[in-house]
């Protein structure tokens, strides 16, 4: 996965709304229905999500999908 | 592919961006370098992208990607 500016913008994004949410990775992963060690993945951009992961993120940290790629590009 | 009206809803979005333009799906595929097919699939949402096929569509269509995925959810 070469490094991509908007996944890893995506995932300061994942990472902060959780942050705010003073949650942990793990809470988040079991509220989106995903693996833990995914949630690292992604907050790092170091993974391309589908699009729906993306929107259950979204809904799991209670914003919009389109607050959660506000910052993507 | 279970119908997911998430997926339907971002179809939707990206048919309606992509006639505001003007450009035939062909025309949108080739800006986003995706295959033509590919782009008729997504608009009836039966297809599920990953995040960066959602913003290099949003880049080709010129809008942001939050505004690609606003109907979202």
């Amino acid at each position: 996965m070469a490094e991509n500016a908007d996944l890893i913008a995506l995932g300061r994004e994942i990472r902060r709304r959780r942050k705010a949410l003073g949650i942990s990775q793990e809470a988040l992963a079991e509220r989106a229905g995903l693996h833990r060690n995914y949630i690292g993945f992604l907050e790092r951009g170091e993974r391309n999500p589908a699009a729906t992961t993306v929107f259950a993120l979204a809904r799991a940290l209670g914003v919009s999908a389109a607050a959660l790629v506000a910052d993507v590009g």
